[in-house]
């Protein structure tokens, strides 16, 4: 019985996988890969396990209403599993502000049967990155893609917001206001990988893939 | 020059380790593996790659002020870096919750050069595991190791509480008037992994490799 999986392939260093989404990915008969700006980066960190498979683009554009997009995708999925496994590769990990749960959500409807594998998320690879704890005992930590709540600033030690080239002004203003340390880290473990921890370099970078992390002490 | 590399392992599952920490445990001369409740999963999970390699277990007691135990860990590491790299290994990620942190500020002190890779953590693994998301577009989480705050879960639509074996029927009280759906998940991924949903169930059970995840709605 052929299945689906949703694969993290981690935030952009092809040695940041795990053995299990390579090994899922080297067994699979078709690749989905959702097409995007994040899709050659995706792709990328998996290039060395894709000979001999049928790789199958998807497109979902961002801030439109993809919902026949993914009905359609998980149809295409239902036709294909008559034949093999298909992994879906997604970047960083599957349940973390990722398309693949709209995907998921489809399949389900279709009683496909799914299984999840986990990816390092961008903001767990950013903390090593910057060899700052997300958490030590008893603390708080807050993670979020837009700006952030205040009344939860106050409660968390930490906080990250992921996908973030919009408002970082009016975060970083925030974050001090709050006594936070702010890091803001582009593209983490990718060869274009960037580490800012002035407020007035920050605010000029403008990349989907950035994160800020918020530390207080 | 030898270098000190804190490496995540995962939550248990030998497949759901990063190829860079088996790459890096292959190639380090002295594994670092602190001797707790967690020291045997830790240990083998990566077992297949520890042939040849000196294993040096430090004790750091739960509860206690561990602070010369971590100075004296530092000052071990810096004679064994004169004739090899070392790693040291910990479960999940080693940024999230974990000893790693209070060695790393010891090392810091030192000047011993460090690198940390991070690891899947548990309850990205549980997540998976239940297939339900940590969060989609504009949703925030919440990552804690005790009573979740209730100003923070009005704001957050996924909570997720680690490491969870004390007030469980509290939290899952929370849970309920804060409009949560929970799942508890023990040792994830590993050979003992239990999911439940039921709160007479959860209650019943007593172990620290344990998470709770509320997911509104």
């Amino acid at each position: 019985m052929s299945k689906f999986y949703g694969v993290g392939v981690g935030p952009g260093d092809p040695e940041l996988i795990t053995l299990k989404a390579v090994n899922l990915i080297k067994n699979a008969k078709y690749i989905f890969s959702p097409k995007s700006r994040d899709n050659s980066m995706a792709q990328n960190i998996v290039k060395d396990y894709l000979k001999g498979k049928e790789i199958i683009e998807l497109e979902f554009p961002m801030g439109k209403d993809n919902a026949e997009r993914y009905m359609n995708a998980a149809k295409l999925a239902e036709e294909k599993l008559k034949s093999g496994d298909i992994v879906f590769i997604t970047l960083g990990d599957p349940m973390t502000y990722s398309t693949y749960i709209y995907l998921l959500r489809e399949l389900e409807k279709l009683n496909i049967e799914t299984e999840t594998v986990p990816g390092i998320s961008s903001f767990t690879a950013a903390a090593s990155r910057i060899n700052q704890p997300l958490a030590i005992k008893n603390e708080n930590i807050y993670i979020c893609d837009s700006v952030p709540e205040k009344d939860v600033l106050e409660k968390c030690e930490t906080v990250c917001i992921l996908k973030c080239n919009k408002n970082k002004s009016e975060i970083i203003d925030l974050l001090e206001e709050y006594g936070f340390n702010y890091y803001f880290i582009k593209r983490v473990s990718g060869a274009e990988e960037l580490v800012l921890t002035e407020k007035d370099e920050i605010v000029k970078e403008d990349d989907y893939m950035s994160i800020i992390i918020g530390r207080k002490n």
